[in-house]
């Protein structure tokens, strides 16, 4: 008999049991422009000096440094310009003592010079010379070779999640494809004989399925690869036979719907059928979202959510997302709250934590340049009672309080911490 | 004579430009699966009631709820059953009266019937009749045809960021596809006749082109779609050319390169060329990204960029992306920033507003659970050095300083406030 539990300990029983699976480390080559977010599966070294030759930081000519030691404006160093460096070329021939090169920004230093002299620092005087009315130290307005890396140092490490500059730093070092972490594949299965596809016209009796679109949306945030199995019949077969190819081609099974008897029945056998140990939990103490199902299944977890839409999307949020980050090895994004005054009171949850929607009004949301980041003014939140099955409340939301199990229920006026929906709610009040 | 203006000026200058152009206003459409976190083109409106029929909220029995009036365990309402709703099916015939009707969660609730009985609430004595033990008032356990949303009710506003719920919304109401904006095509030229893309050899004197990749990725993380126009070489009619197509096909313009004095002068013919008022601004008081070029060619802004990648980065961050999020009405999002004390002595920046890299440590870097999100505790910056067009500074560096025009400099010790990079280092603080 498997007892049920509460929203902590199911997810502390969830993360347990993924320590015990082994990581999904399997990579696979991306382009470049296609490796942003993505988890660095090697550590990568550069595989040639970068500049790969020494480059001129200025326009203007390369000389050797000792041919303008005491050169001043009254007293230029007078070099023979023997040569002009083209953009992308190389020097074609190497610096001859008491002569200079002209080289633009970018260009190849020609061999035997160690300095260059800023266009602006010398005159031509139209006699074939350069005068030159500074002197300049070695290494002046130079990148040398491997200034930038040299061959086979370490450039970016295995594991770092690959933002704009490592592209950068990957793209100077002439890699056009990167080696990946493959992304962890989630397969998405709508269970349920009353479910259509959006798009599909309804028949007497049916509805559409929201959470086969949903799940793929919050999958998809949290960086990985939603897998559709679209909807599936509540027939033990079928269901059984989707579910063993899903265990085999994914790293996590998420299946919503089964909210009939019979039909959670099947869920639940399907699971069992599926693989060891198979359903491991099955009843969370909280609400919206007690029918919810813990499986797993030959070290492949399966989250069993409830069908209504709203439960759906909060126990997604409370179990499938945290399982995702975790398995992906990284830090699950801390919610954005803020702390606001309930118009209402709300009563007692009778031993089930809960969920309750709310909707915001303030300051912030009503004229944002009236409060700070840190103060962000007064904000009051009223409570959105509405049956548990409508999706609309939902985005007639901006956040939602989360009741403790043992609470005894909150007085109108009392404060609370809201946790904000989504980025255009947080927006708002960055931005205040 | 364009005179050189400060970072500040430059960005509002480019904002009032904007200002002054029409907003970008096509739409498309999209499958509803790829419709995350784009801006919804028009008002979405309820197309047929949801439900489009009344359905049981739980496992039960449908039934008049007058029959069940004053029913009790010792005294129960006794009910023939007279059939079984099928899920997804419509229910056959209608409730008559001292009737009851089995449903399963979702199912339709047959005419007549106004309440359901949860099937825990009843008893089955294998005679054909249910025992129900207590009374349910009208609408208990029904969600209402229409109760979601009524047919021709607004679900969505035109011009929302569609998030996970939005969509939930969508798929709830029948919608397959959304009609969202086009999103803000951003051309990304570079040019230079030294530059090479990654992935394939060089030759002696080139580089890899390294702003091609790093803006295509700033570009898309900012919400835009970045097209890519190649490497252009250092040459006024190709360029000219590449840049009517760009500016007939595009939103915005973005070039970087041309460092060298001829090369810069091509960029800015090539500007003068493609439209009017062509360049506006030249040079910036800034460092690094004094070279930055400002155009506005028939109402396509232009950002011509250094050729450094630093200094590309930075000025990308500093102007492109403010413009790239004005222009698709988003607000930009807010960098993350935390104070850290100055390990080293900063000198004077000559009347240059200039960016500096820092890298930092302390106790959320080194033991990130010593430290909360209000006091992250102590951090350190160490400003990293170096010439400006080395790309693998920033990915030794955690973050920068913004050190104002007028600034004579900043003693070890000061109090900085440091702009973090990348969500991982923010990921770092806001997960201690």
């Amino acid at each position: 008999m498997l007892t049920v539990k509460d929203l902590t300990a199911t997810r502390q029983m969830l993360f347990d049991m993924l320590d015990e699976i082994p990581e999904v480390i399997e990579m696979e080559s991306v382009d470049l422009a296609d490796a942003l977010g993505r988890t660095l599966a090697e550590e990568v070294y550069a595989p040639a000096d970068v500049p790969s030759f020494n480059r001129s930081l200025v326009d203007g000519y390369a000389v050797l440094a000792s041919d303008t030691f005491g050169a001043s404006e009254s007293l230029p160093a007078i070099l023979l310009l023997d040569g002009d460096v083209k953009m992308g070329c190389p020097a074609d021939h190497a610096l001859k003592a008491k002569t200079c090169q002209a080289v633009p920004t970018g260009g190849q230093i020609p061999d035997g010079a160690d300095a260059v002299i800023m266009m602006e620092d010398a005159d031509d005087a139209g006699d074939g010379y350069r005068y030159m009315n500074r002197s300049v130290s070695p290494g002046s307005y130079i990148i040398f070779r491997g200034d930038d890396a040299r061959q086979g140092k370490l450039l970016l490490s295995s594991g770092i999640r690959l933002e704009t500059r490592h592209l950068a730093a990957a793209a100077a070092a002439g890699f056009g494809k990167m080696n990946v972490r493959r992304q962890l594949r989630v397969a998405v299965l709508s269970t349920g004989d009353e479910l259509t596809p959006p798009g599909e016209p309804l028949t007497e009796g049916r509805i559409h399925d929201v959470n086969q679109v949903m799940l793929t949306a919050m999958i998809r945030q949290a960086g990985a690869k939603p897998c559709s199995y679209g909807i599936i019949p509540d027939e033990f077969i079928t269901l059984k036979n989707v579910m063993k190819q899903a265990q085999s081609a994914c790293d996590v099974i998420v299946i919503s719907g089964g909210s009939s008897v019979g039909a959670r029945d099947h869920v639940a056998a399907a699971i069992e059928a599926t693989g060891l140990p198979g359903v491991v939990q099955h009843g969370i103490a909280v609400k919206p979202g007690k029918p919810t199902l813990i499986g797993m299944c030959g070290g492949k977890p399966v989250i069993g959510l409830p069908g209504h839409p709203v439960a759906a999307w909060f126990m997604a949020g409370s179990l499938l997302l945290p399982v995702i980050y975790r398995m992906q090895k990284r830090p699950e994004p801390k919610a954005k709250t803020i702390s606001a005054t309930l118009t209402r009171r709300i009563p007692s949850n009778h031993g089930r934590e809960e969920f309750i929607l709310v909707q915001l009004s303030g300051s912030c949301f009503d004229s944002p340049s009236s409060c700070t980041d840190d103060r962000p003014g007064p904000v009051s939140a009223t409570p959105v009672f509405g049956k548990s099955g409508l999706i609309t409340l939902l985005c007639r939301s901006q956040g939602y309080i989360q009741i403790p199990r043992d609470c005894e229920g909150l007085d109108e006026g009392s404060q609370v911490t809201v946790i904000l929906l989504d980025s255009d709610a947080q927006m708002n009040l960055e931005n205040a």
